[in-house]
């Protein structure tokens, strides 16, 4: 491929110096197009860089004995009524009416068509287990589409879909999944990428990962154990909290006027706010009945936690129930009414002599112990955020980091909800109907090539791993005029392209730095540069993107020492 | 690949046999299965055959410089209104609105977005011509799905769009595009496509061609000279009729009563249909103003050339304006208004003495003369179609035929209409901006294989060419419980798998009969067995799905000569 006949544009800045590395760099290198928010159309080299990936995803896939279908972009809204999903998902569902008037939806994700598909067709236990996967456009309509490919409305995204007669046999295969990501981030050339234990959101089901690269630019929040290695999302990562000893006190009502919040608190009494029960309010997304929850003073509530607790949608809380009792700026542990739902972490448990607001304007109270003070029953809970610093939960030292992700992949136990609500059943070994129990495993591929760009580039462009480049070997000629110097970089793209090797020929009149600036931009692993003084000195330059590499090889032997530099690069990522 | 991990089931009977051959095997064989009107899922053994022949397609695409994109499957409207298509587009395009009240389509082919790709990029004349593919799903709101994966309304077509400088340039690459698609036909095993030139429709500009696959379930009626090969689509085929010389008589009004039709009329007057001028009534469907056609009565009108030559929306009349003299059962060529537009077709050139209605209830004229006798200017055109023996247009042999085809492919050369409609322009060698031409080209997946199942099967199942079958070879073990042929089996398997050759292995507990039916529906192009018999023999029995081959090899060197045989097979597809 010559870069003159090279459908795009390296542009020198772009409109919008905000967006994310990533994002600045593949627009600059002429990857992507945007349609519409959050909507992409891809250029050769992206498109190139794509079908890599999705040629990994595919031989791991059919590794783990998984078999390719297609299942449709438009699925009529039935198929999405009999699994409860068509209603319990909200706006980031596109949904239309045919012309002939029937409902349809665009696929966010296919677990109904892959009920669909095996459903009547696996029907004896001796089928089981199976898996099916697809690579296929998704559509949803993300509110807030940003970061180039890394948050967009419509993708390419690998799907896979497990049908096991057991739970155990589910988790052997979720294993083999797991492993079968590792060798894909692997073999893609994605660096960091950890797997996370995570919250399994509208999917449904119990256990389930996220595979998160980590980066400064992901919305995701990750807790690590520096030093045993457990890893988990902030949604879900348990906060455990020692407390120093305390001694009992009277409960002591004490006048605290215009101390609001757990700082001014703290100054006016003298405390710690780890001396204090801290209370933030929530209401019902359905009922908008307030929820209070009480964390230690010094931490945080998780909300992610809080909802699955309870098991209903919820929002911190804008107005307040007049019949709840509760005083903003003074809200504690006594004087709520039982029209409230009183939540208490476990942070506060065992601790006496809190701090917490008297639910009357301008006093709180002192000595304060749930245990012996709160008079209504209740359990200590954990819903309180982990930080950075806190204990893990695994090995039981206080080494949690915070760090920050992109979810470049993800794998979830369904159980049985999408067969069970679709009524798909099969006939077990004793002779009784069965619900299967699925696992769910997906890749976006164009966030993925976003993320990899994102932690592999520098100031001028991406680095690209040599398994996903769009390119292998970018030869630049620097001085087209010159019959000898065209002839030399003529002969080494050609015994190259016969070696097997991808090449990008760049023989355009062009100044050499407006040449580097672009070839930076296509992020071709391995650089061959030709010109008239390589040609008097008879040697060809020869560099990687990544400077490791940077030599002259001998006219004579260039090629065959490019082709097997190429074979030693991608080799690395044999695994 | 074992039989008995493969997701799908194979029927015996499929409820209704009414439909095409390729459907009920397809469905038989556990290929698709449907989720909606013309919306399926792909199993296994037909996202394998889809994936060979998309394969096929990208290599012929690179081949003539192709250079592999991705268009979005959802699209604002904007881009559509840029065009001018947003409007002209009736209910076949799906049009929603986002979460963010912004209208959008599902692309049904992307001009539009291949233009907006290369818009502000291309910019100057020195970067034409270029070609740019993409393999996407489409989706299109067809009234009148039918015929499996024939005509669907979502599927996978690969459309590519070319911009040049000159129409010369076009028409240079547009040869390029159709030796490759005749290229693309051959390596993917369908026999009878032939090329015919088309009605461009909705994709406006002028020369177009459709690769037809000949068979008698096709929707397209397709003329072809059996002496000289022309061919075209009914649609725009030429109709060229000679007369026999007659000679001139005077316009007489005579009394028929009660005789409608061309067959009454002439049997009345004992005359041939050939000495009657027919008249067919058509109405512009933004005015409802009628039109009168005149042809030759034993010929019939073409409603798409008619269409093209009003270059105005048509239908057949079903009311008559009062004040356009048209009297139904006897229109002629006298006493019709200004208000009627009115056609003659040129089978009545030179034709003296015709039978024409007075257009008055009960009468007609003989010794009409167009030329003589209809008092308003008027053209000789070429309204008529194409009849079987007709005139070929080329060879001016009376040897034209009539047959079926299904469309597979087409290619159009665009013009400027898209580049026009949205204003993409470049910088000419003159210096002055003008906008490129451009040409498309697309082939529908899905219908390619369902169409070489149709014209390559059975009754037992598809005969799939060795070049996209799912598998290339079928072991079968016919007597697993005997450990001797499994372990024979397994070995062929074993050693077909090294030697690169893809195997489809049924090592079920069933009925030789019932296997070798499964097997049919497979459409494995060849088959080995293996079985107590063949054990005590120490021989293979290797068969192809054609029956043209039918042979056995001894045990010790089968895998080499089956893998030999597959190679020879595949080696016919080189092209």
């Amino acid at each position: 491929m010559k870069v003159r006949n090279l459908l795009g544009e390296r542009l020198k800045h772009v409109s919008d110096e905000s967006q994310i590395e990533s994002q600045i760099l593949m627009t600059k290198g002429g990857y992507m197009k945007p349609v519409a928010s959050g909507i992409y159309s891809l250029l050769p080299p992206a498109q190139r860089i794509s079908k890599k990936i999705q040629s990994i995803i595919r031989e791991e896939m059919d590794r783990i004995d998984g078999q390719e279908v297609l299942f449709p972009v438009v699925m009529p809204a039935t198929l999405w009524q009999s699994s409860g999903r068509y209603t319990s998902i909200g706006s980031e569902m596109v949904r239309f009416e045919d012309r002939g008037g029937n409902k349809m939806v665009l696929g966010m994700t296919h677990e109904e068509a892959a009920v669909h598909m095996a459903d009547h067709i696996a029907k004896s236990y001796s089928q089981y287990p199976f898996m099916i996967y697809q690579l296929q456009t998704k559509f949803r309509d993300e509110p807030r589409a940003r970061g180039g490919l890394i948050r967009v409305r419509e993708f390419t995204m690998k799907d896979a879909y497990s049908f096991h007669t057991s739970q155990e046999d589910l988790e052997k295969y979720y294993e083999r999944a797991y492993e079968a990501y590792v060798r894909i981030f692997k073999r893609t050339g994605a660096k960091n990428v950890i797997a996370v234990k995570s919250d399994s959101g509208m999917m449904g089901g119990n256990i389930s990962h996220e595979f998160m690269l980590l980066s400064d630019v992901g919305e995701d929040t990750l807790v690590i154990c520096s030093d045993c290695g457990y890893s988990a999302n902030m949604e879900v990562a348990e906060c455990i909290t020692v407390n120093e000893e305390t001694q009992s006190a009277p409960l002591v009502k004490v006048a605290t006027p215009g101390s609001k919040t757990i700082e001014e608190v703290c100054a006016f009494l003298g405390k710690k706010p780890e001396q204090t029960a801290k209370a933030v309010v929530y209401a019902y997304n359905d009922t908008d009945e307030n929820i209070v929850v009480f964390v230690r003073g010094d931490t945080e509530v998780n909300e992610t936690k809080l909802r699955n607790l309870l098991g209903r949608e919820i929002h911190p809380a804008a107005a307040i129930d007049e019949e709840s009792g509760i005083v903003p700026g003074f809200i504690g542990g006594v004087g709520l009414t039982d029209k409230v739902t009183v939540v208490v972490d476990r942070s506060l448990k065992d601790l006496h002599d809190l701090v917490t607001g008297a639910n009357e304007e301008g006093y709180h109270y002192t000595g304060f112990d749930f245990d012996r003070d709160y008079k209504k029953p209740f359990e200590y809970v954990d819903v309180a955020k982990a930080r950075s610093g806190g204990i893990c939960p695994v090995c039981g030292k206080p080494r949690l980091t915070i760090s920050k992700g992109i979810e470049v992949g993800n794998i979830f136990q369904l159980g049985d909800k999408y067969t069970r609500s679709m009524g798909m059943t099969y006939l077990d070994s004793d002779n009784t109907e069965k619900y299967p129990i699925m696992g769910c495993y997906g890749i976006g591929v164009g966030r993925l090539m976003a993320s990899i760009c994102q932690e592999s580039c520098d100031e001028y462009g991406p680095i690209w791993p040599i398994s996903i480049a769009p390119w292998q070997v970018e030869v630049c000629n620097l001085r087209v005029t010159d019959d000898k110097v065209r002839a030399r970089s003529e002969e080494l793209v050609a015994a190259l392209e016969k070696a097997g090797v991808e090449v990008l020929y760049d023989d355009r009149e062009v100044r050499p730095g407006f040449m580097f600036a672009d070839a930076d931009l296509f992020g071709v692993p391995v650089r061959a540069v030709i010109s008239q003084k390589t040609e008097e000195r008879g040697v060809i330059e020869v560099s990687t993107r990544d400077k490791s590499i940077k030599t002259e090889f001998a006219v004579g032997e260039a090629a065959d020492k490019i082709a097997g530099l190429v074979r030693k690069m991608l080799s690395e990522y044999d695994i």
